[in-house]
Parts: structure tokens; sequence; C-alpha cells
């Protein structure tokens, strides 16, 4: 094959043939002059609705699995009863340390073009609802029934979460809030954030499903193995966890779909960069 | 303060605060002069080779831990006793699924500037020997234990991650080595096949974290609550698996440690941008 028809073959042919199997990427450049003449990313964003929606139902099944597998599987919930007080844990984390949690990052790609100090704001608010609602019945109730405190895995995962999560928060405080840090200091810590937040994020999912077999080996230690309907349950609400993590993570993460920059930003960016790079800063 | 003023505190002062406090972020650009001359990464890539082997470290403690938690307090490895088979199980899915997944993963920010498709196939031939490992004695001993198979959270999990990663494995094969994809499918393809590749990978050790909770429940339930040396040694076992895997995402992740594209690449993704954009290719 001539170097002609393979270069014909790679840069038109084989997109095309893409573009047959995934209509949904026609955004992407092809050899089609109308297609590359309109480059936007419009029909990518367009798509973002569909896997916000995706991850709220996810997510809110993962609350409801877990409101039935506490109060009707295991008793449901009273405050006075140490046995039932403990039921109040696992529907209060996963509402707080995984829904919320989830939903206090998805507001960077829902509120994308809203001024962005508000978004920082919700961001914030959102992640200590989370925190608030997470840390609730817990140590009472293990005091209450006389079980040893921290001894499982699943609780050395739950403190390392809780420790790293208020770390995370102050620090965004102060870098990104108030009093607010230099641009420098902003853009050297911005990767770290995403990074321990989505990580954090990740450890929180992991947590939840430690306590899911914990809780599962607890009460029906020998009808597990038989695939009982709690069981079963158990196991459901565990993948679904799954699925509303990746969900969220593949959502905030997907390069089309980060927050452009607002104009204050680019412009403090620009000077910054024109500043130390030696350029003329005054020239009209 | 006056607008200049402000910008000078913001521009100057402050990243040269930052620099004081953090003298390793030399590699940012400050206002000194000196540095914006010599904006490039050595500083940041520098750090690199001990995060390298920072995740080598803590990969193989986790693998030695399992080795002595089985093989010392689990009464060690035989295959032709059931309940000493199983012990292979957790040993070979550390060291295939964890610490070789995590390799295989990191021999693109180690061999940053060897040829690609070396790495590439090096990157594919890691990850089937992790496979290969991994999948050794499980089904076989659950079987002669008459245990039954696929009920509990731990072992759903670990088949979502055998699936996806097969599939995975197939699609980059298919897609970058042979017979290879269009440039347009490898662009789309690749924040895909990295996105999944680091959430399996996460996936995986959440499995492993699974697997130890359910390992030390069945054998130790009542000691576990006392914080016997081996309830210790295994959630010890657990925060290094998260401790690993969270290395592994960081250097992977981090945009200054991205392996540089190769002048083949960076050609073919001109020629690719010029002919699509409707410009002429053919001007000498």
């Amino acid at each position: 094959m001539e170097s002609s028809e393979s270069l014909i073959l790679m840069n038109c042919v084989l997109p095309l043939l893409h573009l047959a199997i995934f209509p949904e990427d026609a955004h992407l450049r092809s050899c089609s002059p109308k297609m590359a003449e309109s480059p936007s990313d419009t029909h990518s964003i367009s798509s973002l609705p569909w896997y916000i929606a995706g991850s709220q139902i996810v997510g809110l099944t993962v609350v409801v699995i877990t409101g039935v597998w506490m109060g009707h599987y295991r008793g449901g919930y009273e405050w006075t009863n140490p046995a039932l007080e403990f039921n109040i844990h696992p529907l209060c984390m996963v509402i707080g340390m995984v829904y919320l949690y989830g939903d206090a990052i998805l507001v960077y790609r829902v509120f994308r073009n809203e001024k962005k100090r508000t978004t920082k704001i919700l961001h914030g608010v959102i992640h200590v609802i989370a925190l608030v609602i997470s840390i609730v019945a817990v140590f009472d109730s293990h005091s209450k029934s006389g079980i040893t405190h921290m001894y499982s895995l699943h609780s050395w995962c739950g403190m390392m979460t809780f420790i790293i999560f208020c770390v995370q928060w102050v620090m965004g405080l102060t870098f990104f809030l108030f009093p607010g840090a230099a641009f420098s200091l902003r853009s050297w810590y911005i990767p770290l954030h995403i990074f321990f937040g989505l990580g954090l994020f990740a450890l929180s999912i992991g947590t939840c499903l430690l306590g899911v077999t914990e809780k599962v080996m607890f009460s029906i230690s020998s009808e597990y193995s038989k695939l009982s309907s709690e069981g079963v349950l158990a196991n459901v609400l565990g993948l679904l966890l799954v699925i509303f993590g990746v969900t969220v993570g593949y959502v905030t993460t997907r390069e089309e779909w980060k927050r452009p920059p607002n104009p204050e930003e680019q412009a403090l960016s620009m000077d910054f960069k024109t500043f130390t790079e030696g350029e003329d800063l005054g020239s009209p």
C-alpha cells in the first residue's frame, strides 16, 4: 500500500467507521469538512446530564436499599435500644460519606457556569453536612453494647477516612476560600486536593463494603452462604456502591466535562505567566 | 492597597513565601528571573524514583505480610490439603492483582523514554502474568471443602474485577497493539482505558480488603475484637494495601510525570489535525 493510501485509510476511512459504530462521538474531528468546521464539545456536554441523572438514581437506590436492609431485615431504628441504635450507623454513613460526598464532588460539574465562589461554598457545606450525618450513632451504640472500639479493619479504614477528610476540608477552606492562598500555591494544591478527594471517596466506599461484609457475617453468618435474600440484598448494595463510585469518578475526571476556567482566573493566570516569564506587564 | 501593590503581593511575595515553605517546588514558576528562565520539570521528575521506590517497598511488604499471615498464623501452604490449599489464594491474589497489577501500570512512568511499543508489550505481559497467578487455587479448594461458590460480596466483587479485567485486556490489545486502531479511535479509547484500568485497580484492592475481613472473621472471630496479633497484622495489611494503591494512583495521575509523547505520535497527531482541519498537507 502506498503511503498516500495508508494516510487516507488512517485519517479518513477508519474515523468514519468509528463514527458509524459510535455516532455519539461525532464531536471528534473527522475527515468530513462539515464536522471539521464544528469541533465544539456540544455533543459531549449534552450527555453529561444523563450521567448525572444516572449517578443520582444509583445513589438514591443505595440509600433506599440500606434503609430497607436495616429497617426491614435488621429490626428497624431505635435510639434507646443499643442493637437497633447501631442500625442508624450504616444508613447515616451511606447518606453522608457516599451519597452526599459524591454530590459534593459533582457540584463542580452540575454548576459549570455559576460563580465559582458559590460553587466552592456549596462544595464545602455539603461536605460538612456529610460529615455531621455520618458520625452519628456509632461510638455511642458500641459503648452501650460493650463492644470493643476500633478493632476491625473496617474501623481502621473508617478512622483513616475521617482524619484525612477533616484535614482535606480544612486545607480546602484555607487554600480556596478563606483567606485564600496565592495563585501559585493554589495551582500547586489543586491537583492534590482533587487526587486525595477522589481517593478518599474511593476509600469511603471501600470502608462501606467492609461494613457490609462485617454486618452480614455478624447477622446471618450461616445463612449467607445459602444465598439468602438478605445476603443477596447486601451483595447488590455492595455492587451498587461500587457503581455509584465509578459513575462519580468518571463524571469528575472526564476531560471535556471539566469546568471551564472563569474569566477572572484566566486573567490572573495570564498576568502571572506574563509577569514571571519576564514580559512587559505595563504595556498598553 | 493599590492594584499594583496587590499584584506584586500576589505574584511575587506569596510565591516566594511558598518556596520558603516548600523548597522542592522551585520548579513552579516564581518571580525570580533565574527561576523563570529554567521552568523545566527537572526537580519534579527527580523525585519520581523515590515514589517508585516507595511503592515497591510498600508492595513487597504487602506480599511478605500476606505470606507470613498465611504461612505462620494459618498453617502454611499445601496443595493436597483443601484447608491449606486455600491459603495459596490470598498470597497469589496479592502478588497478582495488587503488586504485579500496580507494577504493570507503573511501567509507563518507569520507562518514560523507552520505545512505546516495548513498554506496551511489557504492560500487557505483566497483566497476563498477574491474571494467571491470581486465578490459582480458589475454586479448586472451595470444591474440595464443600464450600458454596460465589455467595459473598468478596466473591461478587472479585468476579466483577476478573470479567472487566479480561475485557480491558482484550480491548487494550486490539486498540493499541494488534492490529492497532486508527488514531481517532485510540484517542477516544485511551482515557477510558486509563480510567477503567485505575478504577479496576482500586476495585481489586477493595476486593482484597473484603477478603482480609472475611478471612479474619472466619479464622479468629472471637479473638479479633481483643486486638490479637493476627487481627492487628491483618488490619496493618489492609492499610498497607490502601497505601500501595494510593501511591500507584498518585504516580500515575500526576500531570508532570506523564510520559512525553514520542516523536512518531506527535507527527501523527499533527498530520491528523492538519488533514482534518482542511489545511494543506502537501506543502513543503
